[in-house]
């Protein structure tokens, strides 16, 4: 990346925003304002942030219309009235500038089936397996080592990275991106018990992604027992988690890595999940509900707003203290009870 | 599976139970009672969900004897002893009749050592890669990018789904399923410390696995320090579980997803472990105890029975000031002893 | 490894230490002290287990000077000041000598492009892929189905175990091991949130990893926002663990299985985190840190030390008393200070 050069004339004019000085000025990175170096173009999102303005070295700095005069008091600016959706946006420009185009075609030593219904324009890596009856969208990427079993589908303009398994009878929609590692399609764990050890259940459903859905590196979805495991448009889900049988996801949820979503659960739209929480199976939790880092949900929410329930963590020999006072917590209640009555 | 029908007399033929009325009636699928339709088969395991047997669109379902008049008086009905059980053995029979047979065969991509042993009416799936000494059982299934390195082993009618790794040296029985991007036989995480870092403990040990074991996708099985990792008969374990060198696993227990095991624990037989609970190294845990979601279990466990260790989850603001009179516990129940000398 | 024996004294020649008595032996394995059998060499590390070494079945056992005596009075015996680091030294030793050598050069089924750069001595597995301007360092070894993308380095004798996927532009520094499933340099999670949705936040920086770097199965790293993650040298990371975007982990921090840590979070050197722990993004934690297993981290860590935050496990019934009561803490606090005014 370190040979691109840009114009900010070019981008302002693919981008849009008001240019503040430096239409001459070139760009050669995108940095933190604190990282950031004489050819850096940096940005200013968060008013926290506000006074590293006047420290940092980049040659321009995107900001909202209220930091418009403190950032051209120091050099070039673009003003716009959301600078990091404005940030977002640049990556992307940034990104189909400098990464090197998709090698369209099949690989020689991809394994295609004949009988597998491959679109206009596909990537197909080297080393892929696709199956019978799968079909592969327009200008859908698929990575080397990926397979794609018979009858699943990829929408238009998705890419799977390299090792990605979409299970049979799976499909994502258009426009997502799968990072590596993940499995989409494996059985739902489902068992019943007997006299003679558990017996499984055949998981005959599939799994349903719809569009712009990103996923994170060996995330796993389930297949469904009978009916689908269901991912709504634009959710984006991040590395090592787990969505169990049966879950629903609602549109634009996100959820940071590690967590997992027990089966059969609804998640509604608009949610966000911390980092590492689980919710139980058979629940139903509404729109707009944010669940923080390392909490067990393990009731329905019927309310939008934010729930927690991690231990807060100290200094161990304190954490020890209070860890076995909680062991007695309810006795200390009715300790508390009795001093009341007298 | 839409075109697939079924008669009900074929279904009681091939699985017992006592048919009352629709003798003649064809199914067309499975569906839980909610959900089913004109020519859904369905079962009523949990007495909670009775009332949906007045109301289901289900054209048979498999109720136990006490239902059997209630589920009669709505249509066909299959009585058995363990409904959940006969729906299980359902699942396994319509799954046989409606998914493709297995191809039979080692794939022309596949690369298969000369030194490797490979059993009558084994599948081995396109670019699996079959190591010198490796030894695959009789009817089992490799699928498509497996690993099974120099002498590992599969039993008869195992299968791994693609992109599973077998490492040297490690064991499955027969009549297993491993799900993708699982890996079997890792290094168990050994380090000595020393004045210039870390220097590795070498793990020389192996992983042995039982018969009738399933292991879901993306979990990890290190294999042990000196001597072996053991899974035995029978467990079941899901997605993206962590068990490290040396565990010990009896037999039929089953462990939800996101959980780990640390080294040298030993549990026992009949456990059931929830999702993302984790026991810490060197513990024993004795047969029949049952760990809820998200416990840490950080002693033995010496009486059977459930065990529970999870953080209750509230409203953030509520959360925020329980967390934070939790920091001050011990003073507090200082506080009450003063209280009560008084 | 059954048939392998060694010499006592061929042993102490490649690894130093004081022998008393049986310079004629020969050993035919490794083992703890209480599975020890006839042929084994064992060790005595923890003081916890000294009464092992009356009862132990051991040929020969490693210890330090205070336990020569007792040792030696029982058969033969290995003097040396850390007997637990003499113990991983021969784990090493035997290691070398018990497994088959690389197959050195590249398998014929590997997909190498001709603009990749491999060292000498290299070992290619069947099925690899190495992209464009790769770079493979001298005696490096790249398993089967490894995917080593464009312009991503390789350090020398770094081992990648089969199937890791180390993402384009991303580096791994010298002796370096990574097993299974690994996955280096998917994109960090970061979106911006717009009307129309989350607006994705391209990751243009890489992963940097240095030398003698462990990595577990499973695990992942995502590459930085703009500029790189980084891991320092000498670092350990058991499997399933998640690194986000832009985390930087000081010299010879290990971090148990199951963990993450979130975007542009700083661990020290010398760290060690227990399983399952997490710590949020953006804090930073100095030097010589040790962080119990399943603790979620809040708050910045200043002070070297131990810091734990997860919940006590006791039995379900009392666990369930407790945790009501926990969520009503709060009012507790309250009606202690309500009494005590009294």
């Amino acid at each position: 990346m370190g040979t691109t050069t840009v114009a900010l004339s070019e981008l302002i004019a693919a981008l849009g925003g008001d240019l503040l000085g430096g239409s001459d000025l070139r760009i050669t990175g995108i940095a933190p304002l604190d990282e950031a170096g004489e050819g850096s173009i940096s940005f200013l999102s968060n008013p926290r942030y506000r006074a590293q303005l006047a420290t940092t070295r980049a040659a321009c700095v995107i900001v909202a219309p209220a930091f418009a005069e403190a950032a051209a008091a120091r050099g070039a600016a673009i003003v716009t009235p959301e600078p990091y959706l404005y940030f977002a946006r640049l990556t992307q420009w940034w990104a189909a500038r400098t990464r090197p185009a998709a090698a369209v075609g099949v690989h020689a030593s991809a394994v295609v089936s004949p009988e597998a219904q491959v679109g206009e324009g596909v990537e197909i890596g080297p080393l892929a397996v696709i199956e019978a009856g799968a079909v592969i969208g327009d200008h859908a990427r698929i990575g080397a080592h990926c397979v794609v079993e018979r009858g699943a589908r990829v929408g238009a303009h998705t890419r799977l990275a390299p090792r990605v398994v979409l299970g049979y009878g799976c499909c994502i929609g258009a426009r997502g991106l799968v990072h590596s590692g993940v499995v989409i399609g494996a059985d739902g764990f489902g068992f019943a018990p007997s006299s003679q050890g558990y017996v499984k259940i055949e998981q005959l459903g599939n799994v349903s992604i719809g569009d712009d859905v990103e996923i994170g590196a060996n995330t796993c979805i389930d297949r469904g027992a009978l009916a689908d495991t269901v991912i709504e448009d634009g959710v984006k889900l991040d590395n090592l988690i787990q969505i169990a049988h049966n879950v629903r996801i609602g549109r634009n949820t996100a959820m940071a890595g590690c967590g997992a979503i027990a089966g059969s659960t609804t998640v509604g739209a608009n949610c966000t999940i911390g980092g590492a929480a689980n919710i139980i199976g058979h629940l139903n939790i509404v729109d707009g509900v944010h669940i923080t880092a390392c909490t067990l949900v393990t009731r329905d929410i019927t309310q939008p707003g934010a729930y927690s329930g991690a231990y807060p963590f100290e200094e161990n020999s304190s954490w020890q203290k209070n860890a076995a006072t909680l062991r007695q917590l309810h006795t200390l209640r009715e300790r508390v009870r009795a001093l009341e009555k007298k």
